[in-house]
């Protein structure tokens, strides 16, 4: 069997952008890449503060309303249907609804090929990379670190606590098919 | 007829990218927006300069390869999928191939309504701003000026060296079903 | 009389950082720029929103506090020690306080010969390109366009609204002794 | 005695930048910051991959020419001025001539009161980093990794290999008078 799709989840902060890049680099295949954040980006501005958007509130909290989740639905078809055709991709992904998150992945997905990795990180670790990094408003690391991860299943997880993402990128490619 | 992809085709710094999104502006419903520079984004770091991959040269010329077209077939597949699936999607992209990419474009299309959108800056004046934005290869903006629209047929075109932004974006919208 | 400072001076979207990149392009010599936004990026994070700090309204307001002035103050007093050192400069600034902002530049300008350049866009085109850039929160422009010209006296004065930013660069590269 | 500069020398991907924000946000005071990276943007593009400039070697070698190091003196004039004039600062450099570039600061400190910090990182550590943040040339993390600290004599020293950046910062500030 092929692994058509690499699916992280994991709390802002614990370090999946740099996990993506390192299998990007490691993985001898090409692979594409797309995640909440770049979803983000190709929504327009003014879906941020609306009501059917997407709302970062001062103090880490993320809330969305209908129209992301009707656009986040149509997105997620079309990358799927990007694996169908012939690429593989890995996804970067914040699973903010926990195993409701992953249903609704299953949900698209069909029969491909996918590995769910946990990206785990200790809530204050990340919360210290992100005052480290600077972009993110303090406190969602800690809002997220646990929450995304409850009750969802993994075919394997890694802690990026003490393991560099180039290590934990490693162990990944080892169980891609 | 509901004009469900808008595909807006220029050379670099022709103004696309400030169009797109006073289109996500103006337009009364949600738009998602996907280019070239977000394809080029989600590739691998490794892809850049490689055979396979796309090389951008120190004059601003571009060229791609075996891997980047067949990632990029199945990009355009998943894209146009979410357009099917019901998002309305604003697209960005340099026809490096002229009438041979718009053909490439179809033939993902299907039935889809589509609106084609010619991007037009004179060439000096794009160099100019090429210096201005100071992001881009000097040379890529004259080098692609009037290659991208060789052969290609549009609904309409639009020039920005001497109309806003915001201009254009309306009379792009106004030819929106 | 060698010009060792050009001091641009204009409000948010008018153009002053094309025309920047352009004036270092179209220069003879190497000239460091410095600037508003410079500055914002070295203070801490936690200025921002803070009563001492600097605050961005959310319609485009911008007003900052003693901490913010006190560390304008020292950095000013640098960059005009970087010109007294022998490098050529070009300031980019936003005189929220208009005249009192000249006055405040010209505390620390001692006899250095600078060239002052009003750089105007009309209100409303700088609206429309502040949707293009997407990246400013909608409002500040109207709101700077005509409030930081008002008192400050120019050598030279040019307007975006219908000037490309090289002709603009050259126009004031043409003053520069 | 009051710490007027802090001053962090380590080698590309050693973490110091994110050590910058982290003690931003954690000294009671307000601390600026300056580094060769803020420097370098204040350079004209055409500075970049010129004689007298600074070249980005595809490997990863650095090297700069006359022209760099003369506005690198002018800038260093500048931002101890702002230090003299009562702005703390923190600066973030990369010493490519190890004790030579101490000197060099020297000469342009005085009796100003600094506080010099080394940044280790183990080379693989670093390199790994280099692969994760994907935007720097793969190979400066380890040409710099020992380099930049030879001969060098700091008044403390972190190491990033297996220390976060917060903690970093907290042992840092410490040590701020």
């Amino acid at each position: 069997m092929t692994t058509r799709m690499i699916i992280l989840n994991g709390g802002s902060s614990s370090g999946k952008s740099g996990i993506v890049r390192c299998l990007q680099a490691v993985l001898p295949d090409l692979w594409l890449t797309f995640g909440c954040d770049s979803f983000v980006e190709a929504l327009p501005a003014k879906t941020q503060g609306s009501d059917g958007g997407i709302t970062f509130a001062a103090d880490g909290g993320v809330s969305v309303g209908a129209d992301f989740m009707r656009l986040q639905a149509a997105w997620t078809e079309g990358v799927v249907a990007m694996a169908r055709a012939g690429a593989r991709i890995v996804i970067d992904d914040v699973f903010l609804g926990g195993a409701a998150s992953q249903r609704r992945w299953r949900g698209h997905l069909g029969d491909l090929d996918v590995l769910w990795v946990g990206v785990r990180c200790e809530s204050a670790v990340a919360a210290g990379r992100e005052i480290a990094r600077g972009d993110r408003a303090r406190g969602m690391a800690a809002a997220q670190a646990d929450l995304v991860h409850e009750g969802v299943r993994y075919d394997l997880e890694v802690d990026t606590t003490h393991s560099e993402s180039l290590l934990c990128a490693r162990t990944i490619a080892a169980h891609v098919g």
